[in-house]
């Protein structure tokens, strides 16, 4: 992430990758302020056995663009809605891309953060079936969890509509 | 409705639909949680006697037009701000739909929740007297409640008036 | 239509109802040059037989808004990219209406205008069997044209990859 | 002004008016809820002795241009921020009024309101000399306040130099 | 106007007044490249017996802010689209203004610059009987012009709607 | 993608993926018109032994978001330029996506197309290192030809810069 | 700065230009409100031996450009979040400027504020290599408390990381 | 500049800077193609005794932000109109730099290109009396241009005056 303050909104993705048993790192690296530090990092993330790179960032987010600049690693970035703009600024940073060097763009903000987690988990998931069985069964509590909530929300509805009619 | 987190907005329609003796039913139902289940409500609510489709999401809201492509009944899409970019995403993921699927797209929030129910009840009324006096009904009371505004308000705008000529 | 240069855009819908068989009337009425003749439009309109509106309008479009405040009948909204800033004006004019003057907003432009039409039929299919009959063989229709497409296309893609992989 | 949840924005427009002498009236019309009596007060407004006319509204705001489709007096336009939009739809919906029918927009809430009222006394003041004086008064009283305002600033900032310098 | 190329949008003022007999001065003056005769121009309107002022500029529109600020007639803006932002930076430069100087903004482009001259004529018409009859002629002139269209578009709307039914 | 008429934007990638020797299926299947088609496509991918899905689509712009709905396979959005809201439509409809569905966006257009086939790579080289070879290459190629251009750029730029020294 | 209630966003310039020993002036002068004050203080600025302007304003922010128009020294603008617009009025009336006319302009608000001083700085130390030295410091204080951060945040990563391989 | 195909923008700074005889190079560098180029080149800038970096790039426009990162000269960003977003993207993701790295930003496209000329002359006129002198006359001749150009309009808008008088 670009800086320490983006920690509530990224650790959405740690969290999720410490769920399904994903080995990360977390590290603070600006693309502004540690330009060397960011390049290096990303530069070596291939050698070192990484296998994916995420980069959150806000205001003219820059981070994941300078990361995919350096690495020839899936980069997927978290714009992060950080300035009085509402993270448009962030996401128009991060998605616009030029040929050549994408960027893998989510939502803005902790959606975001866990999209990239759960993105993270689905190109891992190409060489690993213990991963890809971990996807196939969160897409069933998925399912599962909103039938849940539909159910209390119809028994309610059911209630309603029973006044309506009397 | 995409989440049960859409409650608080999408109550304002079914408090509308039951003030006006509507029978209504609502569920939970994710273009991307649960797509089968929501292609599924979708497909057989003509079959069940189902009138009009009144969907509400957030963020990239694909619930509307995903029920749309389903069906052939009237879908109403209330969009719900939901994320950093203050309902814009969910506007525009509602009401830009490609020819051939309209979605009936109200505006963002509260106000649009309400609306929903407001047309659901004009397109039942098409072929429902009694709901159609309703909303004549409503019209006139709507009328009445602003001119009571107005003259409290005139009231002060008076003195206010007098105030200023003295 | 709020003036004759929308016609472009409006005759899409024209064109739809005409295809299937719907009887319709199609006139200019501004909301602001002649706001006496919108508001008698609009208020006859449901006396008069008249079971749907549609209102396209650009700029600060408020002819959609101005028919539903005058009529309990559905009124469908098509905001129309007449100004240099592409129609965004247009569709917040039209689609951000109030707490109980609901206005059908459908996408800007031509793909709107044709929606609107689409969108009509589905109202008037909840009382005329015909028309939802209607309505299921264009769903098929659609589905057809696009399978048609997708051969095509899926042709050349094929003779793409066994060129890649030669 | 639309609705009645616009005083405590219009109110600073009626303020000013009061401080000034101006007599005015206050009241309540919306465009779409009782558009018959929002297009007879415009109409009447000429007849009645009103010399310029100021509408707030929020959301879709057409009360403005609706009321500018009735009179020929000068309409000013207070776009209101009562959406999750921010006051862009009310923005867009009030100043980009088609060719013939003007609105004389200012900025959105609250800065807007009182500006209203300002442009309000500009025009009186074209056939009312005293309320001229009045805002050439203003004009200086503005100067004063600001180099008030920047006497007591120096001085915190020519401490904060000598803090720099020593 | 802030450069001779928006002659092109602000000459749609000039015509019009033209139109209606109302004696204007048109010139270029810059609030960035010619300050001075900016302020000066703005400051002796008044004593000149000028009564409204009209501003046209693009970009960062600037102009209708800066005459405001050394006047106390009314300024009508005109934002003109002459950036890649569309107009969107010449509206928000030109609406946006500080509580005490208000600017009069109208549409972007040549329907503003219109509707600018129209606002000029309603607010002289305020003492002026002669500009008074001539908006009430316009109005009933745009109503019978509209309606003209009308008889046209609904001539072939019922051939349409004919065709339709046989 | 969504409709044939995306091809001009689309053919960016299958060219990209032809060159680099990736054998890929394309064709056309709609959200909206063929959603049966959509949700089958997508769930049956993983077991056709496809890695990595390509959506492109413009306006409402639910395809990629749909595919993912279905699938665990990583899901790759291009938003299209296809209204006249400049791909704004397609981006916030394609991006924001709710938790657990990611989709991986990438820049509105031809510029996106391409580079959701660069990123397909990148995902694809995780388990192939010919294609990550490939992917270092294309890097190592991007910089020579920007130096290329570089050097024909700067010799013109010592001319000017001589030219402006005498 | 354009108004008093500036003040908190404009103090991060001044804290930061005391900090490292840069004597400056704060004062308050508004485009709109004080034109003369304006663009006398502009006009006089570099006689009296000034380098650097900084203005900072909001809404309809005019005040660099005014102070531009005036000096031939770098004015560097600060756009601030001064309105519901969140700052996008700001910003665009701040940087949009003409050909010949240029601000310098920075991020929407507090960081916007700071980075002001530092571009300042920037400027200055082109002709003051003790202001270059700091400047150097100041890049690698950043990198050294991006590292800190970075490692305190590592150490927590490889907790969740063990955890997660457990 | 980011690309050669910003050539034709970025040539109006080239031009301006060797009209006044500032010595200037001018290249290609990507951030994200050439990456350690650019870094290498903001890095040995100040050595070569480089006083100013103009930077121009469309889309998401690192460029600017990754020199800074790598330089204390002054680093002013041209945001480039170069995709479907209007140059909106590029903005953004120049001017909204994390406090600490500021990019001086000037307007979208060709205007901001010939700004970022002046405003480059402007910070080396701070140690170049010759270059401040160039920068007094530019003004005058700015000022006598648009007095020329108001004479002709002015001649113009006379006749047109007495055209309406008579």
């Amino acid at each position: 992430m670009g800086s320490d303050s983006d920690l509530p909104v990224m650790e959405q993705a740690a969290t999720f990758l410490a769920d399904h048993g994903v080995v990360y790192e977390m590290t603070v690296a600006s693309a502004h302020r540690t330009p060397a530090r960011a390049s290096r990092l990303a530069a070596g993330a291939e050698k070192r056995g990484i296998q994916v790179v995420i980069a959150g960032a806000g205001m003219a987010a820059h981070l994941a663009g300078v990361l995919a600049a350096h690495t020839i690693l899936p980069v997927i970035g978290v714009p992060i809605d950080a300035s009085p703009l509402s993270g448009m600024d962030a996401l128009l940073s991060t998605v616009q891309m030029p040929p050549g060097i994408p960027v893998a763009t989510v939502a803005v903000g902790k959606a975001g953060a866990k999209n990239a987690a759960v993105l993270a988990l689905q190109i891992l998931a190409r060489s690993d079936a213990r991963l890809a069985t971990r996807l196939h069964e969160m897409k069933k509590t998925m399912d599962r969890q909103v039938q849940q909530k539909a159910r209390r929300l119809q028994a309610a509805s059911k209630r309603g509509a029973s006044k309506a009619r009397s």
